[in-house]
């Protein structure tokens, strides 16, 4: 069987994004849906027996001899990506899972519990605005009436893109029958940031997810004529998008462990000689205590209704996603690190706090869930930057096997 | 035949953009050469022969007795619009031609030379940057290389997108030919801004265009994740970007006579989780005279300088294009403003500088060419609010063929 770096390189031409560099694979674009067939021949060949829940999730089993597969030990990750992202963020967990089963074949393990390997749908949030949303679903989590009224950046439902390939839009939501397969959760990932680099460890593990939100600012101001309209006489939001875009600047640069981000703007209609009537900008904010974050948001949305009554504007806030702080199963975080230390991933495991998010957070609100990051050395991600050494992916087959043996 | 309200209403369907509201009627198309068939019918029932030249321009001919083209009497204007634009920027001035040609008829007129219609490919540079292309073109005032390789928000080159219109890219640029034939030209167009309204004059002359330019700037920085990365570790280019939209306020607001927008801005990747590695946005600057147009540029270059090394990004600046202030040819534009006080358009037919680029100022630069200006009631333009009376659009074809009878 193929090896992970081996498996990452079958799949290295798959959407390619000539314009932002790195990958572009938004749920089921023809990119994703080649990497789900990809996940579906390869879980086949280990003898995994491949099925699509009615979230779209995918799962490949490897029954026990019981034939059981209620509290079974599952892991996996996702296969899209962020518009521009990385080879590593979602497949590397995928291929590592793949390939520890190998090793465990290849060990002889026979497991006592059902085993299988997963692929969330739309983790990041990339395509329909929500991240996690496959995880989301399954647990209930989101309300599935607001899910498949969610649309895509050119206007397409959920329902509608969903039942396109294959799903019941009525059958969206809380899956009780796929969650009571899963005893524990184990996702491996690229890391995100520079812990492991500058430990000089290949693994750790995770201790917890930063709480996390989205909310969408829309700026209502008076399209014009550029040429035609003088200074003193506009209302542009863009403008006022620019004011608050230094204000969420400032504001997440004065408190400690705040980040706030805008990675996402549109002016409407767009036109360089055009006033903007429009202007959507999204914001990302994170931040260990929930109080702190909700504070943060406050204050960034009394920045931009004052700067936007300046100007003559009108602003409006609307939250798209929230998610607490989510501390990591001690336990089995413990557990993790004592399977880590005795295989070859060297004798420090750290537990590491990380500001992104993962389905095993959605998922560590309902069963115990842990992860495993591999050390990325240029600290980036969700850029065509992010990387893993191939030695590293290859050890990631082999220390997710350690931790899922022990686990069996 | 039927009068202007009634060809204008007989294309309110064509190009209704739902997103942003308005007209989006990029050149080439499907609702752009909608409008192109539709001129060909209109022009074709009035007995005008109908030629698209080698630059797209199309050319409605009434042919004068001794069927001498060198020297006619041309009248036109465009069909193509702005994102989300209004529904008489460019489409009322071909329809009063179209209308003035009936009333000449009507009255018997023989036209002692040659008259002609036309419609201005790209007038808005809303799908190729560069406005007034096809005016640019035939004159030569744009090298055609730089045409050819002008390339639409999608990556398609104007020589690929002409090609597959019908022209021959090799054969893009000055046509002596087509430029022999245009003794004078003559824009109708709706007002831009609100002088008209305040003067209750329905219509006006052109006096003047304002220098006008465009450029691009990008801001080159850091993509990575907006919940790994601290915010003291950012090189984040959308924060730069916000600090040039209001160094560009400042600067303008400051300078009498001056505008300068950014009504188009495009993060790269532009997910909402991902911190940018690209921000370009572009600058549309107007000022009477040309050394202070360029000053302002200096100036918001600078600034954008020192606000890119400050966060650790780099800027450059591109200009897309630039025009110098036009001003129309003062004996064509005091024949207009006595022909119109003969007509019913009123007494007062005041000249009106303007801050809005068109194909008569281009022209102006090689042969005698003048506007006449319609009022509209909003005042507001490039915007679904643009708005001209039906009477307005009425007296436009009869104030038209004033105009052209005296001059033929």
């Amino acid at each position: 069987m193929n090896t992970v770096g081996e498996m990452l390189e079958s799949i290295s031409g798959v959407g390619l994004d000539s314009h932002r560099g790195g990958y572009s694979r938004p749920v089921f674009s023809s990119a994703e849906l080649e990497l789900r067939d990809w996940f579906t021949a390869e879980a086949s060949r280990r003898g995994l027996e491949v099925s699509t829940d009615r979230n779209g999730i995918m799962w490949g089993w490897w029954d026990a001899a019981s034939g059981d597969r209620a509290g079974a030990l599952v892991t996996g990750s996702h296969l899209d990506s962020v518009p521009g992202g990385g080879a590593f963020d979602g497949p590397l967990g995928v291929a590592a899972a793949l390939a520890a089963v190998d090793v465990l074949k290849e060990r002889g393990v026979e497991p006592r519990r059902s085993l299988a390997v997963t692929v969330f749908p739309e983790e990041e949030g990339s395509r329909f605005g929500v991240a996690c949303l496959g995880s989301r679903l399954l647990t209930g989590a989101i309300n599935a009436d607001k899910v498949r009224n969610l649309k895509d950046p050119v206007g397409n439902t959920f329902a509608d893109v969903s039942r396109k390939h294959g799903l019941d839009p009525a059958r969206l939501g809380r899956d009780e029958e796929a969650l009571r397969t899963i005893g524990d959760f184990v996702e491996l990932h690229v890391e995100q940031g520079r812990a492991l680099i500058d430990l000089d460890a290949p693994v750790g593990v995770g201790s917890s997810i930063l709480g996390h939100g989205r909310w969408r600012l829309s700026v209502e101001g008076q399209g014009n004529h550029a040429g035609t309209t003088l200074m003193a006489d506009r209302a542009d939001p863009m403008v006022v998008a620019a004011q608050i875009i230094l204000a969420i600047r400032r504001i997440a640069a004065a408190q400690d462990d705040a980040r706030a981000t805008v990675g996402r703007l549109q002016p409407v209609p767009g036109g360089t000689n055009v006033i903007a009537s429009r202007v959507d900008l999204w914001l990302d904010v994170r931040h260990p205590d929930d109080a702190v974050t909700a504070a943060l948001v406050e204050s960034i949305h009394g920045q931009a209704q004052k700067a936007a009554a300046f100007e003559g504007c009108a602003v409006t806030l609307t939250e798209e996603s929230f998610s607490s702080t989510v501390h990591f199963d001690a336990p089995l975080q413990r557990q993790l690190q004592n399977s880590l230390r005795r295989s070859n991933a060297g004798n420090q495991v750290p537990a590491l706090p990380t500001g992104a998010g993962h389905d095993a957070g959605v998922l560590a609100g309902y069963v115990p869930s842990a992860m495993v990051y591999i050390r990325n050395p240029t600290g980036i991600s969700h850029s065509p930057e992010e990387y893993v050494e191939r030695d590293d992916a290859d050890l990631a087959a082999t220390a997710l096997a350690d931790v899922l043996e022990d686990l069996l």
